[in-house]
């Protein structure tokens, strides 16, 4: 196997807000990157996996710009796909502090991943890795993005290569009806699910305790391990055949909220992915998002050594 | 009617530490604007109000910086007087960190508007408003703020224009003597008196819980709202008849504690001008003022729709 | 007459890179606005004029934070035209040092102002102006663009008002070719037409000197003044008399490059208006773009003061 | 007596990443100095105290800045034995924010001080103050640097100097048990013996509650007095004749938590040295601790006044 | 004697626009502190001079920053005289870029030095300096400072210190007539008389060449040595006796213009007190001059090596 | 062939002192990194060339850093060699302007790169490169150092690698002799031996012009190409047979020194390895430092297309 996990999404510019400043005054922006799956991949390359990233991007100074990010963090970008002109997106964060909400303002229509071609787009790299992260982002982007993922979920279960689906509803990009008939084919090919508390509502209807929502995203898409997170409240996972595993979550001082989810998700696949052990997996999924909260930017700059006695000490903390 | 808000005081340049740095070692000041009248003008031109703030600036760079400032958040800046000399007042705020207080190191004497002459200063303009809002501040800064302020409230009193007053006392412009001497009479000709708990301490003796000082405000003064602000612990407001309203605070994490009074007046006037909702009143200066708290600056730079769903969401979260 | 100068065009959000470092590896952007009729019109209100843009904006908080600057500097801003939908332009600058030239990436592909309807956006409000401004970018961006500024170069000239047309070729764009095309019309409406050496070269072929090029500009297409800009060199004016007047250029520091021939373009009309003295005019443009340069952002912030004496210095250094 | 209190030990660079940066991919360090001993005599000077400092410095430099920054707090530097070669040391700070820790890479191996010959370097000075404070990270850098001190508490108990002396364990220079061994010695010279919590059971495998440990301490060492420190949790100190004394912690905002233990002592020896009142000792070690916690940098860069009033408020806030 | 070098004046804080900026619309500023006499002690501190800066501070944040300022740079600030009340003078400066230039906001009336009482000031201190170094600028302040300097030079003179007058007169302070008519006495008394080329035009009309100017200052005030200083042209120097020696200026790239005049002063006193040697002095003035040039602030923060190294570089490219 | 150009060497953390201020008081550190055989990769890595760097780091933090600096650029880093223990060398970089120098303050003494053992160290990958490139610093580490570098040289000169050799003596590393002595091999060894004027007056006494220096050291050492640098003005080449060939320097504004001469190697390298022709590789190699000048930090972060139009231009302003 030439990778452990792959992944193909768009990743953006990402212009951030100095925490008390506001976007309407600020006359500074801190640069950095950030998207669902690149953030993953990224996680999971600075944890000692071999990841590759797969994306379309401009050959102009942004373009390159996010690749190199990807390339300094250990993630392999043999994969993306340059372009002579299209621009990449752009998200301006008004990073909030509470009770102030942080808001993103996107501009990230017409960007040149949603242009993607997906008769031509090659998709047959998927079968060299061992798993394959896809998020409920890159189906909202264009048809274009939508074809291209479903051709590599297809590949993927094909090949025998595992495949988690992070739900990631956008209420930007699309209405909760057009995204919950979307995903629905994409959730049911996922060897592991993970879903929002708020997405299973906004998207299923579906409410009641985490427990009741696992049970109910299980019983209803047929994933052999589904995954629910709670943000501050931690996370849930049932099993196909009903086992159900709670972690709780871990207090921490936020320093910036974006990509903590993507975090978890990095956290989830590199506790479980070797070993099945699902436990395992929401131990490292919420210690991950409990760190990535803690540093500013989307990306979880973490070691494994900082990862590893996070969880150590989670355990030592957590009574049974 | 040309305004909805109009109001006379002194603006000063604020020149902040950043957090975690000492007034006597840092090298980089963060430099703003700010004055509890402007505050409050500011706060209700970005929610859409008419406002119009008259003082004194001299014609130098600082003198500028404040009214374009003002301008900036759609103040009109047509009633302020230029002269060709005199100085803006500063303040350096050593901004703290609890247990650490803030501290104001103020360089205010002698500012241009302490010098202003009240026989000539124009006050026609305040008919031309439905509303004048007032501090306890500028009666403190010199005898001719002091004339020029109760001219202008006597004169709003007599064409029917609204007077809101914080009472605001300062310790580091007067005593409590004095002040309490002094501000007796802005406190009776007030449509809306607005106190902190700690100045009708320190001012009128009057202690008990919140509910209590209002009463023996409301009594002593004769407003026809009466509100008195307690920080975290929110506000409570009484009608000259006797009908109490209390709205409990909304936990936040400081940025900066400077403006939140402010704000809290803003908000108050913003909620209830239209309506005569004391209930809605507290419940946007409660929210305003929150907000306020997490952003770096004397000044609440929210909008109308922030406010609005932070208005919403405490509604959602208090049960009755 | 209700304003001096008004103009129609795009302004954008800039985000600049510190100097000394790149886009591709800086962390923090500078962030500001520019735009060319913008920055002519922002220099003339700072220097006294009642100016007026107008433009479509979105109602987001890049858009207003594009409007408050501009009254921040006393543009009346009550002209543009406000969108639910949509957004502004960005164009990041790797500000260049010398042999290193500045690079610009633009994003300023559909943005709202594109989108402008010709039939329905008013005009009428250019009667109420001395004087229209106008360049060669807006014509560029759409042919809504186009035809909103024909529709006001048209009714300006109807109705009496003066015009200024300043070619400023970009070739990101569009063609020479296109440009020269499309530009005639507008070139042959103007009062005052303002071209720079290279676009001249560029459009129409003209070369030689700067006197000699603005001969044949003028005889192309019969302005009352054509003025010439020849960047350090200075500028060169003829008019339709065939009368010329050179100034020469102005040593200076370059903080930052960018907006200085809209710093002239303001600079002259500031000194040619009331007099219609074209060497003033020159003086005042050559003395302005100067003082532009050693700005950081798009915007001549300098006062009335500032640019008298940097004139009169000029004068006293120039041997006739 | 020339100074109230003394001290010999090294002094460092201190780099610290900004907060929510990492030291992996941070473009910006703050540069400031730390070490036990100094941050103790810098707290004291800034208290109204007469300390001084003795060290080895390198003629460079930061050997200067190191030095300068002592005497802007008012320490006397004239004691600095200066080299002409050698290095200091240097620590990079990866600042935390819970759950993440603050990592520390030292990087202070082969620094000058630790090559100080203890055969020459003068020791006669301590004589001529009140108090000798001392650390058990001096020992730790070097056979030399142990020699010295040991001279310096010898002398210092022969001449009536009082001698305090903070355990200070530090896992990356040596082993518990070397520790244990080597620290004995001093720790039985003591007049007041400091040890927090974690020292005392790594290195004499004490544990139970706060007082069980200062009495175990204070049997094992037989300080006049023995002084247990417990973070957040307060302090609890010990006499010799068996009187204990408790007081809690501080909730305190942290904004870097680096010198607090430092700020303790110095707080301690504050309170403490003039009246021999133990409670009074430790109120001010807690209250500059606490203090200490919201300044960035190993100083407690605070006034008298602060300390004073921050001793004030949590005297009003304890019940007894 | 206990010092080389003593002087009497005002410190002020140093508020100024990061490059590029204007203070209209920069978040940012610089802090520091300057003072003509502080910057002349503190350079020749750093050299290697014993030196004492005297005058009255106000006992808050601001007057302490300034007192431990001039400490880490090693000036004695036992002579500053400590107030309760008062204020120190601030400045905001608009650094300028050619042809921009650099833009003095004053703030200083009012100071806490301009009250001092020069019936009770000490002055005997000065008999225990070597020299004493004083400027046209304390006498501007009021009254009373110019009592206190006239008082020092008189003691001084009596005393065998030597004294330094540079004439540094502020059109911001006092017209050039009655600078002219009080600067007369100070004069005279001087042992060095230092005046800029524009002062001695503008306060006594001497103009033509830099040796002519010299000459006639040397002739009206009769001062041991005459120097009168160019810019970057250099500077000239007249002994009573008529032996004149001039030495040309150095080129620098200029990144901060004030304080260059004080690093001159400092330098050629430098140069010059141990031997007597003009030419060393004025080598030394202008070297340390344009290392000024160099570095941010008010300060000439440079080392005597460096100092040295200036002054051989010149050597060897000046031909004689 | 697996890459284009190879080095061994040693990189360090670079910190610079922001401009205009000094180490000695700056409060912030701008972090980089920085080594003459990196820099050198990086640059032609940038410009499209396949280059690895081998070198022993620490797994630690900083280790990690230099690593992921260089795979941001596209250097291949699998030839690192990671140990456990050790430190990275720093430089602090007290960055100077005209007339004042850049001061480096070194602290790489015992950095783990020194501590190769040359017996294990790996070189037979040298075979697998077109080019070595290698530089007179790397001898100058340690015996160890110098061992690897002499086995690499070697096995390239016996694979038909061709090698090019930067004398680039470090004076704070060893004496002229030293270096004179041990760099006598490596020079015979170079097929493009690269040699400042300074360098070559220093090392081997040889002055005269550029093209004197350059046929002395062809003599001397024999290189199919000798090549001098003249800094500003320029650099000089001699073949084997004799024949010179002169390129004049580029004028630039300088942001940071440091670095330029690698840049000036990795130009040559690229413009002159696939064409053998001399005159091109001193254009890219002139361009190249040029446009690095105006960069902050060793790098030359310079695309392919800006060298390209930097050398057109040139091209067009040089007569023959």
């Amino acid at each position: 196997m030439r990778w452990d996990v792959v992944g193909f999404g768009e990743a953006m510019l990402r212009l951030a807000v100095p925490t008390g400043e506001r976007l309407e005054t600020t006359k500074q922006l801190e640069v950095g990157i950030g998207g669902a799956e690149a953030n993953v991949l990224i996680a999971l390359a600075r944890l000692g996996r071999r990841t590759a990233w797969s994306s379309v991007l401009p050959r102009n100074t942004l373009g390159e710009r996010i690749a190199r990010e990807l390339a300094w963090h250990g993630v392999d970008t043999s994969l993306i796909h340059w372009t002579d002109e299209g621009r990449v997106g752009v998200y301006f964060l008004d990073v909030g502090v509470p009770p102030r909400p942080t808001v993103v303002l996107y501009d990230r229509a017409g960007s040149v991943v949603a242009h993607v071609d997906p008769l031509v787009f090659p998709v047959e790299w998927v079968s060299e890795s061992r798993w394959l992260h896809a998020t409920g982002i890159t189906p909202a982007l264009s048809s274009g993005c939508r074809a291209v993922l479903a051709r590599l979920v297809e590949r993927a279960c094909q090949s025998g290569v595992g495949v988690s689906f992070d739900v990631n509803y956008r209420s930007r990009l699309w209405s909760p009806e057009e995204a919950a008939r979307t995903l629905e084919w994409f959730c049911r090919q996922a060897t592991v699910l993970l879903c929002g508390e708020d997405d299973a509502r906004l998207l299923w209807g579906l409410s009641g305790d985490g427990e009741a929502v696992a049970h109910a995203l299980s019983t209803r898409f047929g994933a052999a391990m589904t995954v629910v997170t709670r943000g501050e409240h931690g996370a849930v996972a049932t099993t196909a055949d009903g086992r159900t595993v709670i972690v709780p979550g871990r207090a921490a001082t936020v320093v910036d909220r974006v990509g903590a989810g993507d975090a978890f998700a990095a956290g989830f696949l590199h506790g479980y992915l070797d070993t099945g052990d699902v436990e395992r997996g929401l131990q490292y999924g919420v210690a991950l998002a409990a760190l990535k909260l803690t540093v500013r930017g989307d990306l979880a700059i973490v070691t494994a050594e900082e990862l590893e006695s996070a969880v150590a000490a989670a355990r030592r903390t957590i009574l049974r």
